[in-house]
C-alpha cells in the first residue's frame, strides 16, 4: 500500500518518467490511519506538502510529522516510509525525484525494508530539534553523511524568513526574495542531486526574464499570478505546479496588489553545477520582459 | 571615547595582558547616548551582552541591536564601532578578543576610522534579516568573507534552540547540551580564529571531567551553579565570568534543582585544531569527577 | 578539416552515439602539416595517443606536444584544436568525450573561434614545465580554473611512475597496481566529468572480479591479455580498445610471463561519486573468479 | 643519544628558545653508524640535508633515505627517528620546527618510543614510491592523515623542477623562480603549520623588495648572493642560514653571472593564513629597492 500516486506525465519525456529533464513529480495522496512500508532506493526524493494534517515521514528512524508547505527529504540510499497518524486528515503532497536521472546513469537499486516498517525509538521531530534553529549547531556532531542532518524544513519558519529578507533586500531581478533551502552544517544544497528554492513576489511585482541549464519544477505555495515561459504565459494561484525546461526564458509576475505570492521550486542545478554545466542568460531586449505569444 | 573598560588580569599573563592563554577578556560599560569612533585591528573580538537596553554594534556599515545575552561578532580586521542609542539605558558587557595571540604572532595593526564614524545607508539588523533564519539562505549571496555573515545570535533563538535540542539528546557527559555558535554559510566557527558555544546543563546535572588543549572563557547566562577546575570549586552565578586554561581538568554542576543553567563561553579551539594542536582526555578516575580540595 | 574520425558505435546506445554509457569514443588520425580549427563545446574531451610523432593540442592558448601513449585534457568550455607538425608523421589517437551526458543534460553548445585559430605566445608545453613536477606548485599560482592546470601527462613519468609504485604495493585486488591521474594543485579528477587511470599487471597477474556503478573504456598501452567482463573473455593487445558497462563484473589478466602489460582508461566515475551514485562489489564466489561463458 | 645539535640562538627570543618569531632551527650532526631513539611530540619538524650520505629518518615506519638537499618532514604527533648507515659519512642537517608555537599554545608533549625504536617491514623509500611521482595518485588510497603522505622531496627533481618552471615564467617579483612543496594530495602546505619553498635567482637577479607578516628562515642551497633586510645588507653563500622576521622589508640578489643560486627556506606561514593574519606591502619608492644602511 503506496498511497495513490498520479504523477505529471510529459508527452516528451514519456519513455524516461519525468516531467521534465530528469526529474520526476508525482502527486500523493494518503487517508488518515494509510502507512506504505519503508523502502530505499538509490534515487533522492523529497516532498512538498500540499493539504492535510497528520502526515509523517520516517527517514532512517527519524519521524517528521509534516503540515501544509513543509517540505522533508528522503535523500539517496535511506530507508523511508510515510503515513497518517489515526487522527489526521487525507493529505496531498507532491512528490519529487531524481529517478529519471540515477535510471539513466543506471545507479538506480530498489529494496524492500526486511520487516515492512522502521523500528525506531528516536523522539518524534528530532531532526528539526536538533539541527532547525539558526546559526547553532551540537558541539559534538557526528553526523556524517552527504546530505542535510535537517530533513524537515518547516512552512512557518521558512515564510517569516522570507519576510525578514524582504525587508532589508531588493531581491534578485529575476526571482525576487528567494532563499534556498540549505544543509544547516554545511550551507550546501540539502542532497547531492537536487536542491529546492522557496521565493516569495512582493505585491504586483513582475521579474525579468533569464534563462539557464537544468531543470526546475514549481509549486505555488501562496497567491496567484502567472509565469511568462518562452514566450508563452502560464497563470497559476495556490496548489498549481508548473516547470521551466532548460534554457527556456522565464520570468514570473505576482497579479496581486495587495498580498505577496510564494513559489516553492526544486530543481537539479546541485547537479549542473557539480558537473560544470550551469550556464546562465539575461534577456536584454524589450526592458528585460518576453512578448508573450501563447 | 570608548566607553569604560576594566580588563580581566591573570597575574601569570600579566605581560600579555591576557586574561587565560591567549585570550583578553574585558568588561566595558557604556552610558544611553555614547559612541565610540569606529576602529579596526587584526585582532578578532567579539560581545556578550550583561545588561542594559539600546545598545548597538555596526560592523563594515551593518548595524546590529543588542540586547541582553545577544552575541555579537566584530571580525578579524572589519570597521567597527559601539554606542548605546539616546533612550537606551547604561549597558554592560563582555569584550572578548585574541589580541594578545595577534600580538604574538605580530600580526596586529590598528587603524581609526578615517571619518570617525562609519556611513552606512544599510537597514538596522540586516545581517540577521538575511542569514539568521534556520536552514536558508539568500540564493543569490555574494558573501566572500572568511568570517560569518549573520554578525549577531540572539539570546531568545539560542535559548530556545538548546530547548528544543534538550528534549531530544542526553547531551555531552562533560558540557551538558551544548551547542556551538556557527557561520551559517559554511557551518564552520563563525570567526578565524575564535570560536563561541551556549551550553544548558538541566537542574542538578553534574557532568563529569575532561581536559583538552586551548583556553576557554566562561560567563555564567543563567542559574547558579560551580565548575571544579583542576580540582579546585569555583561557584558562580548569572553574569559572572571565569576561565579554563589549556589541559586542566573541569567539570560543572547546576546546583539549582528546579532551573536550567547557561554557559555562554568563548575560546580559541578553532585556532587549536587548525593547527592540529587540539587533544582531550576523560577522567576515568572516580566515576569521572575531580577530588575537590579547594 | 578536422582529421578523420571514426567511432565507437555501441549499437544499443547508437541514438545517443556512445560507446558506453554516456561516454563516447572516437579513433582519429590527422597528417603531417595538418590542423583543424579552433573550437569549444561544454563536454570535456581527453585524448591517448596510440601512434605517429608531432602532434599537437592547443588549450585556451596553452600548446602541448604529444608523442605516443601521452595524455592530453582539453576541459569543459575551454578553446582548443590539434594538428600535427609538418615534420611529424601520421598520428593516431583516441577521443574520450562526455558528449553524450552533456547533450542528455541538455547542457551542451558548440562554437567555432572567431579567428579559425588561437593566437597564443605561450611557450610550448608551458603547462607541463609549470605544474608537471612531483609535489612542486608555483608560489604564486593564479589557476582558478575546476579543471587541472596540468593539461599533459607524460607517458614515460607515468611508467616509471608505475613501475616505482609496484616495488612498494601489493596493488589493488580487482586492478593490479593502478594510479589515477589528478589534478596536482588539488588531487581530484583532472575534469569534472571524466576521470582516467594508468594501470600495471605484472607479469602472469590475474586480478580477482568486482562491479561497479559508472562506465569505463579501456585502451591497452602495452602488453597483451584479457579480460572477462560480465562471464565472457575478451582478449586484447596494444592500441586494442574495449569497455566495462555499469554493474558488469569484471577482471582481467595479463598472459605474459615476462613482461607487465599496461591499461589506460577513463571514466565517469567522477560524475558518479559527485552525485553519490557510486557503489561497488565484490566476486565472492569461486575465489573471486568469474565463471567464462563466452 | 640525538647526535649533536647546536640550535641558533636569537637573542631577543632567547626565553622561547627561537631563531626567528616562533620557530626554531637547529644544526644537526650524526655520524656514520650513529642512531638517535624514536620519538614523537606536539610540535612539527622538517629537515633540510646540509651534506653526507647515508643518512636516513624514520616516520611511523616509513624509513627515507636522503642524500644532500633533499628535504624530508617530521609532522606533528609522528614517531620519528634519525640516523646515518654504518657505510655512510658524517651528515650534517638544518632541524626547523614550530616547537616555540607549540610551547607557546601550552599544546606540546613529548613521548619516547616504548621500544626505542620503530620496527617496520614497509620497503626502504616507500613514501616516495608512492606520492612522489607527477600528478598521479593511487586509486586506492587510504591515506588520511592532515599532513602531506609525501614525506621527503629529493632535490634533483627539485632543481629540475624550477629549471623546468624558469623556462616558461617570468617569476616573482619578490623571489624569482619560486616553488612550494605541497601535499601532493590535496595541493596545500606539506604540514599544518609549517610550509616550505625552494626559490631560483637567476644569474644577477636582484628581486625588489616586499614585506609580509610571518617568519621565514633561509638556507643557502645553491650559489651565492646577499639579501637585504630592513635595510641591511646580509650577504650569503652555500649552507648558509638566515631569516627574515615579521614585516621586515626583504629582497634578495644572486651576485653570480653565471650561475643561478638557490635558496630553501620554511616559514609559518601556514599558521598565518589560517588564522587569516596574513598580510604583505610591496616597497613602492626607489624603483622597489631598499636604501642599504649596513
Amino acid at each position: 500500500m503506496r498511497g495513490r500516486v498520479v504523477y505529471l506525465r510529459n508527452p516528451k519525456r514519456r519513455e524516461v518518467s519525468a516531467a521534465c529533464g530528469w526529474l520526476f513529480s508525482g502527486i500523493q495522496t494518503m487517508k488518515a490511519g494509510e502507512r506504505a512500508g519503508a523502502h530505499r532506493h538509490a534515487a533522492s526524493a523529497l516532498r512538498f506538502i500540499m493539504e492535510g494534517t497528520g502526515a509523517y515521514t520516517i527517514v532512517e528512524g527519524h519521524k517528521m510529522s509534516l503540515g501544509a508547505k513543509d517540505f522533508v527529504l528522503t535523500p539517496n540510499g535511506t530507508w523511508h516510509e510515510h503515513g497518517i497518524e489515526e487522527d489526521g486528515s487525507t493529505c496531498l503532497w507532491q512528490d519529487g525525484l531524481d529517478i529519471p536521472l540515477t535510471n539513466a546513469l543506471e545507479a538506480n537499486f530498489y529494496e524492500v525494508h526486511p520487516e515492512d516498517y522502521q523500528a525506531s525509538n528516536l523522539p518524534l521531530d528530532d531532526s528539526p530539534a536538533t539541527y532547525g534553529s539558526p546559526a547553532l549547531m551540537p558541539e559534538l556532531d557526528k553526523w556524517d553523511q552527504p546530505y542535510s542532518p535537517l530533513l524537515k524544513f518547516r512552512w512557518d519558519q521558512t515564510y517569516e524568513a522570507l519576510q525578514n529578507y524582504a525587508k532589508v533586500t531588493d531581491g534578485s531581478p529575476y526571482d525576487g526574495v528567494i532563499m534556498r533551502y540549505i544543509n544547516p552544517k554545511t550551507g550546501a544544497d540539502p542532497m547531492l542531486t537536487m536542491g529546492a528554492n522557496m521565493q516569495l513576489l512582493r505585491p504586483s511585482e513582475h521579474t525579468k526574464a533569464h534563462r539557464h541549464t537544468g531543470n526546475i519544477i514549481y509549486q505555488v505555495a501562496k497567491g496567484e499570478g502567472y509565469s511568462v515561459i518562452n514566450g508563452k504565459r502560464f497563470d497559476w494561484k495556490e496548489k498549481d505546479i508548473f516547470c521551466v525546461p532548460p534554457w527556456m526564458w522565464h520570468e514570473h509576475c505576482n497579479t496581486q496588489s495587495g498580498e505577496d505570492a510564494c513559489l516553492f521550486s526544486f530543481h537539479d542545478l546541485p547537479t549542473m553545477r557539480k558537473l560544470g554545466f550551469y550556464a546562465e542568460q539575461a534577456l536584454e531586449d524589450n526592458g528585460g520582459h518576453q512578448v508573450v505569444n501563447g
